[in-house]
């Protein structure tokens, strides 16, 4: 099972990097193929006979053997809740839904997109029913599971609260202190080579392996693959060389992590990510917190002379950071500044609940969100683009992932608080471009815990202290609050 | 199994391509566990039962289906003849000689290889004892039904019998008349970029779809994929861009073919290439017989000009023929002319049927390929890389492949002399860079009928004649009688 997600991540990496656009359909045929059969594989009766025998003598198992048998157990409890007639009807239901979400972008018509999201809700639903019964969770909280193991809506709607409470004055503060001057536009020219130049530069000091991994360009960027072949990619602005490079660190977070999972265990469940909430945390480490910290900028700024051969005040080390930490009241998730991102995975996180308990039908969504968005940011979406139909998630049937982004920067915050503690030079290290002690501190406390312990557990056995809000408001406070004097 | 396929063939294609070099042994685990499964799946009891019962009405079938049937049975005979654990073996063993065959050429020392060349053949020869049981075959033709259905020896030694007797003559007529005098050097610069250019401008004449397929590099030109996502590749050296033109019309074949198999067939066993004496044949006819013909040449010559701006006596259309058909003799086969081909492949055929059959044994393989050598071209190895180590073939366990290419000859010829009557201003149309009547007439009478019929039906309905070497002896005497003349 091991070697079959390795060989579906490198058929994912190519069908988004290399693949002929004809050839999506034999793609499709193929991933369809191996997934069905991994389905089938983990949901054989000889597992389950298997998996019963390991239980009844588990008490002689060592700490990482138990582990490794609950993940077993985990990742077959969710494989057979849901029959693979609803998966294979989801599957088609998500295909269509995507294409008809195109549709309604362009067009700015959200019934072109409406029937379809309520075809594939109805199935999510069905699924998530199935799959809370079976873990004895609720629907809602069953989605989540998949993507954070142990983690539920009681916890986000605590960290939502502290979060909800405290950041939109933090925003209007920065705002504030920032000024209405705008940015200076970037003189400069940024051709895709030399990008990549700076970026393999920087992904290399960080210690991303190329004799085992590759970087290259997509539209969106990403990272497939498992410890022994990973690749990532980015996509290179013309007119902004920091867009790639925010790209690829937060590519490499991702990166990192899974090459960083415990050899020992490396074929086995528990020598797997322990799911998307750690994975974004290990992302946005790398993106938000040391990529857009002064320590970062100072190292890089020499880089970008050097690969750009560029002059002027924007690219004094003051002017980069500055750019990279401005704070904007916007529309667009994906677009958004530190301060802002929690607000917009908040937003959705309200929506998407209110879907999957029927408390929200899908013809009332666009009014629910832009109604949202008022109250959050006080702004008006003037397109589908810019407002409900902006994320792929639903017309993919991802519900219950956003979660993860916000957990995600909300983990980053804690290590990070707790890292600096234990590496006390890090900004020294990180000006002098060394991330060896970063990423040997990270390895230790979280990628090389594979899916071990569950999210909450993790952390509490990494940093001392339960998971919550308040080491990401002290780490935005000081840096923010920090803009803002 | 077909989209099992499919994904085996992009895991090979990425790791040829694409892959890092420190990923060798994760896509080795990814294919191993890919083709245990396939394995299974065509060895499983339920196959066994359905093909019963299929036999069993088999009489209401129609040709195609039965056809069908008689292929999934076929596949599932050469499946089920050979236990896995011997595949298995035979795949470990072939991966260490593999390295001790690099090694020994690197050392040019027999010794470090033969042993390890010991113990695969002695696995190969355990296989093709069973699969020859299974199937009612010798060992060695059992060998090679697995690459040309219903092919054998006796076939074979009747090709081989006419072409042994008749081409010394006519390199020794070539190579006198060819005279001494060397080919001038070639003048101009040959950048990657425009050699890529000038492949894919070709390629598009010939009808590769660009939206289903890709041209890339590597170290030796290949062809993976299925008919919705083909790959070619090919190797630009910077010094002779007739190199990769060459290789990648040969592979271009080889995709054609692929491309052309039956639509209303193309995930059933019926509905893939009939083997690789077909494929070869198929990659032959555009390499050997169009691409080096006069009317390709003259439709070339411009395209030259236009992508390397090349001028000089030596890149006149009489010149470049001249070029393209040089007779030489020498020690290479894949580097060898189309007269003296046959004769590398002849003498390897007859070594390896010995060392199935016992009659030689590897200690002796070097001396007898020597003198094999000193029989057919009076020419001695200087070295291992020169002599029988040049080939990669035995080291990875593929005895029984090396009379395709041979065979593919003779069929391409055998298919050009009957296509030239039915299509009769041929020479017109490649003169003018259209190749849509060639293709036509080899999706008509070659690729579409897939797997229908056994390699001899399949040419003999192609052409109205036995499958025969008369053909390929007509098409050089009339080629290189002319260079002589």
């Amino acid at each position: 099972m091991h070697a079959f997600r390795g060989a579906l991540a490198l058929l994912r990496w190519d069908a988004a990097v290399m693949m002929p656009r004809g050839s999506a359909e034999v793609r499709a045929e193929q991933l369809a193929a191996l997934e069905s059969e991994l389905h089938a594989l983990l949901t054989a009766p000889k597992i389950t006979r298997l998996l019963e025998r390991a239980r009844a003598g588990s008490e002689s198992l060592e700490d990482w053997q138990q582990a490794n048998l609950r993940e077993m157990q985990r990742q077959r409890d969710h494989a057979i809740a849901v029959p693979v007639s609803l998966i294979s009807r989801l599957t088609k239901a998500a295909a269509l839904a995507e294409s008809q979400w195109l549709a309604a972008r362009r067009d700015n018509d959200f019934s072109i997109f409406a029937p379809h999201l309520q075809g594939l809700l109805q199935l999510v639903r069905d699924k998530a029913a199935l799959l809370g019964q079976a873990l004895s969770l609720s629907p809602y909280d069953a989605l989540m599971d998949e993507y954070g193991a142990g983690f539920g809506t009681a916890d986000m709607d605590a960290l939502f609260r502290s979060l909800g409470r405290r950041l939109p004055k933090m925003i209007g503060a920065a705002l504030q202190a920032q000024g209405d001057t705008p940015l200076p536009a970037l003189s400069g020219r940024f051709p895709a080579s030399r990008q990549r130049a700076l970026v393999v530069e920087v992904m290399k000091s960080i210690g991303f392996p190329f004799d085992r991994g590759r970087l290259d360009e997509s539209e969106h960027p990403f990272t497939e693959g498992v410890a022994g072949d990973i690749r990532v990619t980015t996509r290179f602005d013309a007119a902004d060389p920091f867009n790639a490079l925010l790209g690829a660190l937060h590519e490499t977070g991702h990166a990192m992590y899974d090459l960083g999972m415990p050899q020992a265990w490396r074929d086995q469940p528990v020598g797997r990510d322990r799911g998307m909430a750690l994975e974004e945390s290990q992302s946005l480490l790398l993106e938000m917190i040391v990529g857009r910290s002064r320590p970062f900028v100072s190292w890089l700024q020499p880089l970008l002379v050097k690969h750009f051969g560029v002059q002027g005040p924007e690219w004094e080390v003051d002017a980069v950071l500055q750019r990279l930490t401005r704070v904007r009241r916007g529309l667009i998730r994906v677009d958004a500044d530190e301060l802002s991102y929690p607000l917009h995975v908040l937003h959705r996180y309200e929506l998407e609940k209110k879907l999957i308990d029927g408390q929200l039908a899908v013809r009332d969504l666009q009014e629910a969100w832009d109604s949202g968005m008022r109250q959050h940011f006080g702004l008006r979406p003037a397109n589908l683009t810019e407002g409900c139909l902006q994320d792929v998630h639903w017309a993919l049937g991802l519900f219950g992932y956003f979660p993860s982004y916000a957990l995600g920067g909300v983990i980053a915050a804690q290590l990070w608080e707790s890292l600096c503690t234990q590496v006390p030079d890090v900004d020294a290290q990180i000006a002098r471009g060394e991330f060896a002690g970063v990423m040997s501190w990270l390895r230790d406390r979280v990628h090389s815990q594979g899916a071990r312990l569950p999210v909450k557990d993790l952390v509490r056995t990494a940093t001392g202290q339960p998971l919550g809000a308040t080491a990401l408001l002290r780490h935005l406070e000081r840096k923010y609050g920090a803009v803002s004097s």
